[in-house]
């Protein structure tokens, strides 16, 4: 067992780190932004930063031009970019399409990698993951899906609403759930300007750190290529685990960057502000929440790191990255919150970031599946494993 | 002991929750609603419709154009106001207007009360409460008053910087703290148009329920009558405290309107929407959440309820209000977040109004003193009594 | 509505506050206890104590011998009772036997409570309620009954295993639950010197307040009289829910005393002991869980006396005894682990009383239905509620 | 980064967990045990066994007759010993003896580790730790050290008195801390058969784990070679900090295998025992439980391993092991008090071995720093690292 991060990741993570120092924050009150999030404009000039930083989509294998980071080089820089809410946009590893390319990496063909994959890896293009669907359709349970594909000669034609789309406005192309006449669930590649495919509009959310922010989108008799399946018909709900489990913990590292940013700044205030005769940090009260905080933190990526190694080992880590994400998303909710709480009336206002990281994290507990989800399936499968045994 | 309403006081309940179901809660997507929170002609809007339904300022007394109601007919009513967001506005019982009101009967003079209490208690204007400052002035500690009043001839020449003031754009009137030359904190009354009172900005909160927001005021040599002190000088903290007892509470009351109009929506959502083979509310995950939320709304009722006896029996109550205070803050956050996670994503979109009580409530364990100070007051006052007996 | 207490009531209080100072915390190390609780040696000489005070047994009727107490006046008396360990054996208010009066009260015929209650009330029997059975019998879910009662001319001969039968031991009478032949729960009532009734052992249980411990029982060909069915045949699980909503309450009530006699103590230890240079107290982290047991206890007592109140009025209370029973249970809990914490090494040893009352408490969260069950059931009548609306 | 176990190090874990099943488990149920924890006579079997598995001692060193481990494989064969309560007596590295070896063979000299250390290392002897003092001597603030050491001749005379002294009884000697007249603290080497030491009495403790249960000392006149002091003079608290970083990781070793035990043990009757028509675990309100366990055990795993490899990696881990203790005794807590609700009534009595693992483990969020004091002491660190950055 060894904790030891080797000289070139740790060299990666200094560069991030004064990458984002230098290079990202400055930007963050950047009029670029509306009240989804970055532009699209804004988002080309922070993928132009990292480009010339050498930092760009470093978790796509070297070959469709990336860096090719393992699951814990990962760990460690998604960490670092995620110290402010522009850095996953820069590095372009934000959601949805860290999580796409992760995916077409693994099942694409060649034709289609080209396609789509390599113009996105090179930051020029975006991409939306269309899964989830309004009440009755499918959401924290994905059996229900509604949205059909119908064979029609060579083409399949598409019919259905999905909404919770992040990034769908503005994004080049879709990976699109449907389900075959068989009933069976396949993924569909295709590009948005596609006739049928219509943005009825952008969801008024809590966060606004995803470019494009979150899209109901409507497909009306959308032809799509046979050919434009991704992967294999029927193995839509095998795929989705494909790129569910990893993206689950980018999420976490991601996040964490974020936690550790409110800490960083609520560390500072408590240093700084005096109330009844010294400052608050030396207020017990105040003291105890920077060590649970601590705590909490340091729980986190301590989860991260053991599951970004499994994964390395080729595990497929479904039940350790649903442990990792509700441990995480709790955890670091429980930061800001307190963070919040610390700098008071300064955490309710946009006086700090704390304000907005708040409100841009709350759906972590929610989106790639509750928490309630999550420790029914990993109760299951305790249960399961000590029938085994 | 007895926990039965009056059938007067069961009458006004009634009313207040039709009121606001059928003249308030149709107007909560209303367009005169900015960032900040209502407009003031939506305000003068809602509070005409208060006015013909005669709900319009409930606690203030008879004499003074109010309901005259006490502190527990208050708790009632202000729960159901609280139901919406608008609904505090439309009864002209949100803060900091209502504290004022309490302050200004309880102390001002009969001149002070004609000039600025009738017009307000009417619904004519409104007013906003300048204590807190920008470090390193008066934030949590009141003691580290900066803003002074200087005596010359027969006014107050008065100078400093306040923030976080509510209420402050389209004020009509302030109550200002300043420490006098001997160091006596004083409040003096002033309207808002006088020379040299200028609010620098309105700040950017999560809230956006209070009408006119939360403003940064700067007062510049602005020169206040000795008349216009409001009560004796020297007895700002005095005042304070007689106002902030109550008004912890009236905060209590309204929020808990808030909670249970979550907890509403979300029992509704969990008995609607399935996963998993049957609706939400059959997953003991989520019942058992509702019955969190019950068990918290009912705490907070019986604290409320409780405190505002003692209020009626002449008590101060400032180590009950502040129980209350935190109990209510704390556990109906807890209901608010809850119903968020059932609600999944549409807790964290504006597909509900839910995400909206959420981001309008978390200010709640802050503003009117963190649960940290009243934590430690309580403490303070329970080792005394132990001490005493 | 009115928290006041009438003065008759605040003398009771008073009362029952000197007796248990002054007559009961003296024997609470008396000799005559064992691992499982007081010996019948020590509960008749407390006993005893309060008849002479005029104490005794204070929830039954005074037509049978005790001072009819109202669900309110209960409240008050029974917190002051529960102040020491011995204090519900001595004023006969101790669990099961008080539940079992109240149950006899109000469905025995007159002959079984001239045979069985009055003897009972006057402090010279106990009784043992004989329903829990062990796996796959009935625990939580009472329908999973297996003990047999069979119809033999002009009686009824019992066959089962109960277990967790709190006081079995030196028990003068047992009230039993057993199936009938068309699967009919029945209440029977027993002299536990009959032939085949035997004590298999008594358990070794966490807590040691319950006079005759927590024992197994085996009922053989128990021969009962069609006589001594309690009520009604068939309506055993009627009548058990007639006993339960007030027992669960009076728990309620008595460990509300428990947990303030481990609050004091921490606040008594909290103000004189010192460390890091200043008394325990005055330690923000320590204040604070003082400040905290305080809401605790609040919010206990005021549950209570709220379902106390809806008891008086006639109302059946299922829910509000659920929620009760959680809230306090719960709540009580957190006091009582926070005192130990307060405490150190004194909270985990028998140099204070504070262990003894935390193992003593930990079952309150299971026994009469876990925290897990009552909040199912309060789930399902909170949508049961909302889709009668 | 790493997470593998080297081969060498998987053989002795499943080594230990085969001993632990066949050899110590089997004995749990001794007579030979009391009040306070197993007797010697069943001490010396237990030591016994191991010896003869080759698995005694593993934390000394191959000099002094141990198995040399390194802390990260004491992290998992401590863990594996601690899955029973007998089992980290059985391979002699119990506290306080686990802690005292590894500061004697830190500190001691080449004499005092052959007359003291190597009978310990080959399981002959016990050893007691004498630091904590009644009030107002050094309880959590080491610094109000009351026991005194005068030099008389070539002898020290100590006279104090020492409580919560784990293992004294029966102990063979002492490491006595004591203050000389300059105020400096210093540690004393002592047999216990000296004259002038007395064991006024064993506490009456909640947990009954340890051999020679929690003794009250009274040293008297006690004249101690100044040959006999352990180190240098003036660095008792600078050795208390060499034997506590590590000797709190330890504990949490021990405690995780005692919180995976219970966790087993639930685990195992949640999927045998039905109630409302299914196995208990298929309900989710159990389920969720068990989900939350693992988490928690999971965290405890990581951040000892983290913790360990600090050690390993010769840092001083003082606020890793502060935190470790309070992340590890917190969430095993929470981990066991799950455990005990979902048995029910089987959780608490001794029915299962749980009832047993809750009393014993709730000493330790108190014990070697209670988790307040560990907070505040990570606070200040994480203030002042702040400042320097």
């Amino acid at each position: 067992m060894n904790f030891e991060l080797p000289p070139e990741l740790l060299e990666l993570q200094a560069k991030t780190r004064s990458f984002i120092a230098e290079q990202v924050i400055p930007l963050e009150n950047d009029e670029r932004q509306n009240s989804h999030g970055p532009s699209e404009a804004l988002r080309r000039e922070l993928v132009e930063r990292a480009r010339v930083a050498g930092l760009l989509t470093p978790h796509v294998s070297r070959d469709m031009g990336g860096l090719g980071l393992s699951h814990v080089a990962k760990a460690v820089v998604f960490e670092e970019a995620g110290y402010s809410w522009l850095g996953p946009t820069a590095l372009n590893i934000h959601a949805p399409d860290e999580g796409n390319m992760h995916l077409m990496e693994a099942v694409a063909s060649a034709a289609q990698k080209e396609r789509w994959l390599r113009p996105q890896a090179a930051g020029q293009t975006r991409s939306c993951f269309a899964m989830t669907e309004p009440s009755p359709g499918s959401g924290s349970d994905p059996s229900m899906l509604a949205t059909t594909a119908v064979r029609d000669g060579e083409d399949y034609v598409i019919n259905g609403t999905k909404w919770f789309i992040t990034g769908a406005e503005d994004a080049h192309y879709a990976i699109v759930m449907a389900k075959m006449e068989d009933g069976a669930a396949t993924m569909f590649l295709t590009d948005m300007d596609r006739d049928g495919i219509v943005l009825a509009r952008n969801m008024d959310a809590m966060d606004r750190c995803f470019t494009g922010g979150h899209g109901v989108l409507r497909f009306t008799d959308v032809r799509v290529p046979a050919t434009d399946i991704l992967g294999e018909p029927g193995k839509g709900f095998r795929y989705a685990q494909v790129r569910l489990a990893p993206a689950r913990l980018t999420h976490c590292m991601r996040w964490l960057g974020q936690a550790r940013r409110a800490h960083d700044l609520a560390v500072d205030y408590a240093r700084r502000r005096e109330a009844f005769g010294k400052p608050l940090a030396e207020h017990e009260g105040v003291g105890f929440m920077l060590a649970d905080n601590d705590m909490d933190l340091q729980t986190s990526r301590l989860h991260i790191w053991h599951t970004a190694w499994l994964l390395d080992q080729g595990q497929k880590c479904n039940f350790e990255s649903s442990r990792a994400k509700v441990v995480c998303s709790e955890a670091q909710w429980r930061v800001v919150d307190r963070c919040v709480q610390i700098l008071g009336g300064q955490g309710v206002t946009a006086e700090t970031p704390v304000m907005r990281i708040f409100t841009d994290m709350r759906a972590f507990r929610i989106y790639d599946g509750p928490s309630e989800v999550h420790r029914w399936s990993m109760a299951r499968k305790i249960v399961r494993a000590a029938q085994a045994s």
